[in-house]
């Protein structure tokens, strides 16, 4: 606990190292970028001790390490070294990628999610090591590029490096506390399909006045497709969507309505009016173990100022769903295609492309791995961490609970106003120093648990 | 007319020097070569002996020049030096404003629209003056630079200079013959009706993850609003929205139905399927004697490769309408506004917008003006026009019908497949040369009608 007390302002400046790569994983004008963010990880794994390489994909590389002299249990630690585009670049109090401390938070694209949460690990090991000279169990690191875009390339690397990636524990943070007062284990995550959809009319674009009453216009069954898709109940209107939803339990529901949720800081936050539930369900429901479907992006035709008389040529957008235990993403994605086809007007030409598809997951709530967790936080933060499902998607540990490990402490030491994914994204040095405690003890916890 | 072929190259070199000038109306941007362009055509004017000046607007200028020595009828000849934006920049096979010739056609961004045409006029001046060393009537020339954005600017220009605008014929060109091979005379212009919907949700864009299932998706929401502004048979859905129009007559119908029109060409010219008139009416009924709306534009949240998990904050889209008499466009933007209001859902924010706003406008088909001209084009041509409605909209034909112009001639030496408002614009020379011979006819034709 001293040395890492003491020994705060390096990890802040090795923090502040990791953030100014700009690691976006979806443009691929980035991509040396992802590189040199990958070789940056390994270069600090192999700073500690550790021994591993880069493993290529067909997208950006995993890099893998591991410290695993002992006869010990084994904790596989995941993260991700990408992150998301920072655009609207203009809604940013400072540069994305210009890391920037105020009032005690640390301010950049990736501060939260995820390189200030992964170096917590990196950060306690190191201390471990500096105090004890050893570790009290096997450590392997699994770090991905790709974990904003779906984990493409993550799936065939853990299927095809299973040996590799054998643990007793796997355990990352790349979420958030509760509240800001309460910290949480993650025990279900949400699936994610992520699709594209372009309707593409004629073949340039044409003058609105001359054609417009003959000419189907991509932009407008564009709206006819996605305006079908979602009533403003909250219900998806996919045939099927919901067959294989397992209905929310009453006694979860009874936890979840236990939880502290205060709705008007929740809109004030959001700078909403009102929050809009599926029909049936509360907020926390909705957002966490139900599934739903949203617009992502949109885009066609004449975006500037004034006016432009056109019907577009092509017209798209970005539509996700999050899913729940058990529906199968690429069942959903079939049922998906051949619901907008059917919402396809004539005249138009529709295609339906898979961006990228993960299952959703829930983990058994009372292991041994759960209850050192616990411990872990209870240290670290003051208080013992609530047991909640998580609303958003994590593909690599769906990868990992195929791999055969049954444990998967899904932590977050981040707050909910971190705007993740958002402009002015940021982390709470405490939470950088807190998480650090609580891996730090963690690892101790777990050195006890049965191989 | 030998005069006007020995200067032909003249002529389109200062086509050329004109269509250099990127005068795009729409974008704040290019206010400097709007200037340019209003400054170029003042230059031309009073080269041909023309007096004038520049009259600001609210917007971009207005050109006015008068050559009125004569105790004889006035002409006054409306154009536009303005063009729309040349986007999408990347399906240009040359730059849109380095004008070239290919295959006897002139590439480039308001070549046909209305640049071309609109010299026609003064290359016959040009060379009656040349020949004759006089005209046989007086002249007015008034040239605005906002056609393209709904003449905005030209409303209160015209209302605010009643005598300088006073003639007893005018003459455009900014449209097209009917058919490559069938020159026409239009008695008849849709208005234009042009709004913005913007559609505000959460403050910054939110993760889809944690929030989606209950936070309002500005997306959605538009896709619900755009979806239900019309059907998938061509009707409007807007309430009110039919109960001004004038039903085309059965001697129209009639005179309609007895047009050439090749539709298969015009499904190969535009590259689509089909064509999806409006139910109840045929393809040239329902594009320039029906009103309808159309979608010019679309955008919202992430519109790059890949993927994004946002909830965007804004979506927003462009719509237009095309009008027929006796439709009320400031009316009907009253009904539109009210009808997006009521489809719009709760939890999101809409404003409504209007843009530009033009009516309808028919003349009278049985004048000594439209005979003139039925001669002059004769001449040029070697064939008799046939009189059509357009679809498109020329929001100063209807002020200078206000201004009590009765007969407005309104007259078009382009072809149908010019690629107006489109990337490769283009202008037959042809067309150029004919259409300066027409004008030349016109003005000694005209100069035998009633005062």
């Amino acid at each position: 606990m001293g040395h890492i007390m003491d020994n705060q302002d390096a990890y802040v400046k090795r923090l502040i190292d990791f953030l100014r790569i700009p690691s976006i994983s979806t443009l691929p004008a980035y991509s040396k970028e992802m590189r040199r963010a990958a070789e940056w990880v390994l270069g600090e794994a192999r700073r500690l001790g550790f021994k591993g390489s880069i493993f290529e994909t067909a997208g950006h590389p995993v890099v893998y390490a591991e410290f695993c002299p002992y006869d010990a249990p084994t904790l596989l630690i995941y993260g991700h070294y990408d992150v998301q585009p920072p655009d609207p670049i203009d809604r940013w109090s400072s540069p994305p990628f210009s890391p920037e401390i105020r009032d005690g938070k640390i301010y950049a694209r990736g501060a939260s999610d995820d390189k200030g949460q992964l170096l917590t690990f990196f950060n306690a090991i190191e201390s471990i090591l500096a105090v004890e000279g050893k570790l009290p169990l096997n450590i392997k690191l699994v770090i991905e590029g790709e974990e904003e875009i779906g984990s493409i390339g993550f799936m065939p690397f853990a299927s095809g490096h299973r040996e590799l990636l054998k643990a007793d524990v796997a355990a990352l943070s790349d979420g958030s506390k509760y509240r800001e007062d309460m910290p949480m284990i993650c025990y279900g995550l949400r699936g994610l399909l992520y699709m594209q959809v372009d309707v593409y009319g004629p073949g340039h674009d044409v003058h609105s006045g001359l054609y417009g009453g003959a000419v189907a216009n991509p932009a407008m069954a564009l709206s006819w497709i996605l305006g079908g898709l979602k009533d403003a109940r909250g219900k998806v209107l996919i045939p099927g969507f919901y067959d294989r939803v397992k209905d929310i339990e009453p006694w979860e529901r009874e936890e979840m309505a236990g939880l502290p949720f205060d709705e008007e800081a929740e809109k004030a936050r959001l700078d909403v009016d009102i929050l809009v539930p599926e029909e049936g369900y509360t907020v926390l429901e909705s957002t966490r173990a139900r599934p739903t479907l949203d617009i992502n992006g949109i885009w066609g035709g004449f975006q500037g100022e004034g006016s432009k008389t056109i019907i577009p040529a092509h017209a798209g957008a970005k539509v996700s769903m999050r899913l729940v235990p058990d529906q199968d993403p690429d069942e959903i994605a079939m049922l998906f295609r051949r619901h907008v086809m059917s919402l396809a007007p004539k005249g138009v030409m529709v295609k339906v492309s898979t961006i990228s598809s993960t299952g959703a997951l829930v983990v058994p709530r009372d292991s041994a791995a759960i209850k050192a967790a616990e411990g872990a936080i209870e240290v670290a933060f003051g208080r013992r961490p609530v047991l909640v499902r998580d609303g958003g998607s994590i593909g690599a540990a769906i990868a990992l609970k195929k791999m055969g490990i049954d444990d998967i402490l899904m932590l977050g030491w981040g707050d909910p106003d971190d705007h993740i994914h958002s402009p002015d994204e940021h982390f709470s040095l405490e939470s950088f120093r807190k998480g650090t405690i609580a891996v730090a003890s963690l690892i101790y916890g777990l050195s006890g648990i049965k191989k």
